[in-house]
């Protein structure tokens, strides 16, 4: 069966010409960047354009300022525990502040170093998703030696006011790492305007490999590695490079960097049509996050009297993939924190559904999908003792 | 100018059936094993066929006790340090015994641990490179909690007594880590044979792709992850996977099962052929490592009175690579401590030249070779101040 994607977040499709890269890649034999003779020397050619490729799709002001990595996960992970300990052992103190709708790889990077003896603060955010600048502020302590803060949410779609908080970072002389794997190549990322000092990034959400990502590590900013051993990535990240992944994740950053405008053209016009069209197929829901400030690609409807695993499980039936959240945190049942923290109830949380779409989604697949959804909602909610009558029932 | 590779452990090319698998893997547009639709099926699919071809590499009881990383050196680096912080969080200690002779990644990953509280002993090894057991069990302490010695040595090919470590190891209650980066894939290696509770490998020493790897941990080993986040490899080791160079790995792994005795075979040959010839073109020289127990595809050869670096230099001008010693390490001005450890004096160490056969070098390479060393190295004597009329002058 043919698979209608409206789960673009899990995984978006390579495109072609990323394709292409790796797979001339793949045949050159490439050698070791790191090799003493010339069969190093076109690996290190590539390696450098590859570089210099994602750099600009961010505005780093010098190409070795990007670290690759093995994808956002990594990323998030280097520049969190990296900092923290090149920070403490420079004795300026353990506190880090985040807030509470980041992804797991900020949530469990920071318990991991909870055990470690820092400590964390987590801001809230209002009902729209949005973090308070102000409320950093006020978190922001004498010993505090970074803050991480996301740029786009990747479960309800709100973009964080990124360049607020990194004016309150750098008032306050404290390092602030932002995450933003769902936003580069997605929407334009300017780091410098932004103001950022270390800012992390896959290749995936802008139809690169999965794999492999990058961190952009302001010059100067201390950091440890998480891989000690060679001198590879500037010093901070040892061992051989990915080199197919990132010829990929470069002509990936090529494309987005030409493309980026016409592709969140098109997938917000599929998103609009989608919100307009619900009510005449849908009761008895709401949207997520911010109207305003929101990624142009993802919708986060909560449909209430319903468990979105069985919708999501019954369109899979029909061929057509949706989510209930990030593909990092499926097989969990507990409800997302990303929706609890915007005041949602427990079972709305349950009863969500996030839709991402991508570039080559059509509106007559969007079309098909409202049919779809509202016959799996209405077959879910007949068979529901939460529904009655056309209307829920009160827990 | 076509170049005779003779620096394989810097870079293996990958072979055609790898490549077919990567290139179908790319093609495929694999989703997102962690999906809860369809759409991830084959991608999960194919990640627990690849852990199963990984896994019965090395004959791992089950298969999830593989993890995949981005290469050896993440490998390396979880193993020790994860296991590190797992341990002492259980308050058994924060000692950790190692040798003179391991590979930076281990070096540099203890040399890591001891900022973070940790204390190292270093156990020397003989002139030929090997670690003596009972030194290891002399070394080991009440708060040990790990031993991390290797398996073949990547600058002189020493095979170390592994199962006499691990023997040594489990008698003490001690976990052990094997760094097999340059074993796995080249030479039968048997997780359950050895008896090792770790085991680092790397993919494209068997011929597979760069930025790909693995570690073995024996189930029940206590391990912290070095990426925090989802819930990927069995909980230890968080983030999307590199599909494409995963499948490309496990087809290696299938091919070096099969066909590693001949490869050793040919390589052992051609080895043998240099070794047999090398009299007959160079004087003053020796060769490090151990005759009996060695990588098959390694020479390791100090020749007297001239520089490593010239000699790779004037050879790679003739198109022959080469390398002084391993390519994490070059760029490095100072001697190996590798050929440091086993004795040899700095200027020695200065003119060694790391040869590494493949499977596509031939005999007749291998007489260029010996030809163009003659050359350069005669070249390189006479215009040296160290040695006049034929023999090296007293320093």
């Amino acid at each position: 069966m043919s698979v209608i994607n409206l789960d673009h977040m899990s995984a978006n499709p390579l495109l072609p010409e990323v394709q292409e890269a790796m797979i001339a890649a793949i045949r050159e034999n490439l050698g070791n960047p790191s090799s003493q003779h010339r069969l190093g020397e076109r690996a290190a050619e590539l390696l450098d354009e590859s570089r210099a490729a994602v750099a600009a799709l961010v505005n780093a002001s010098v190409s070795r300022e990007i670290v690759f990595t093995s994808g956002g996960t990594e990323a998030v992970n280097l520049a969190i525990k990296g900092v923290a300990w090149a920070k403490s052992d420079e004795g300026k103190g353990k506190h880090i502040v985040t807030s509470n709708i980041e992804h797991n790889a900020v949530i469990r990077s920071l318990r991991r170093l909870k055990l470690m003896g820092f400590t964390v603060t987590s801001v809230p955010v209002d009902e729209r998703g949005r973090v308070n600048p102000e409320t950093v502020a006020k978190a922001i302590r004498p010993d505090t030696i970074l803050v991480s803060i996301m740029h786009g949410n990747n479960e309800i779609g709100t973009i964080q006011p990124v360049k607020e908080i990194a004016a309150v970072c750098k008032e306050k002389k404290v390092l602030y790492h932002c995450d933003a794997v769902d936003t580069v190549g997605v929407l334009p990322v300017d780091v410098q305007e932004m103001g950022v000092d270390l800012l992390s990034f896959a290749s995936n959400p802008f139809y690169g490999p999965t794999g492999v990502g990058g961190l952009y590590v302001r010059r100067g900013v201390p950091i440890w590695s998480l891989f000690d051993g060679g001198v590879q990535e500037n010093r901070k990240r040892a061992g051989t490079e990915n080199l197919v992944g990132i010829a990929g994740m470069a002509e990936a950053a090529r494309l987005a960097a030409r493309d980026m405008g016409a592709r969140a053209a098109h997938t917000r016009k599929l998103r609009d049509l989608f919100l307009s069209k619900l009510p005449e197929y849908l009761s008895d829901y709401g949207i997520n996050g911010d109207p305003e400030n929101c990624l142009p690609n993802l919708v986060s409807v909560s449909v209430h009297h319903v468990e979105g695993e069985s919708v999501v499980l019954m369109l899979d039936d029909e061929g057509f993939a949706v989510s209930t959240r990030s593909a990092c945190a499926s097989g969990s049942l507990r409800a997302s924190h990303v929706l609890l923290s915007t005041g949602l109830g427990f079972a709305d949380c349950q009863g969500t559904l996030v839709i991402t779409f991508g570039i080559d989604n059509t509106e007559a697949e969007v079309m098909k999908f409202l049919a779809a959804l509202k016959t799996s909602v209405t077959t879910l909610r007949e068979i529901s003792p939460l529904y009655k009558n056309g209307q829920g029932v009160p827990q």
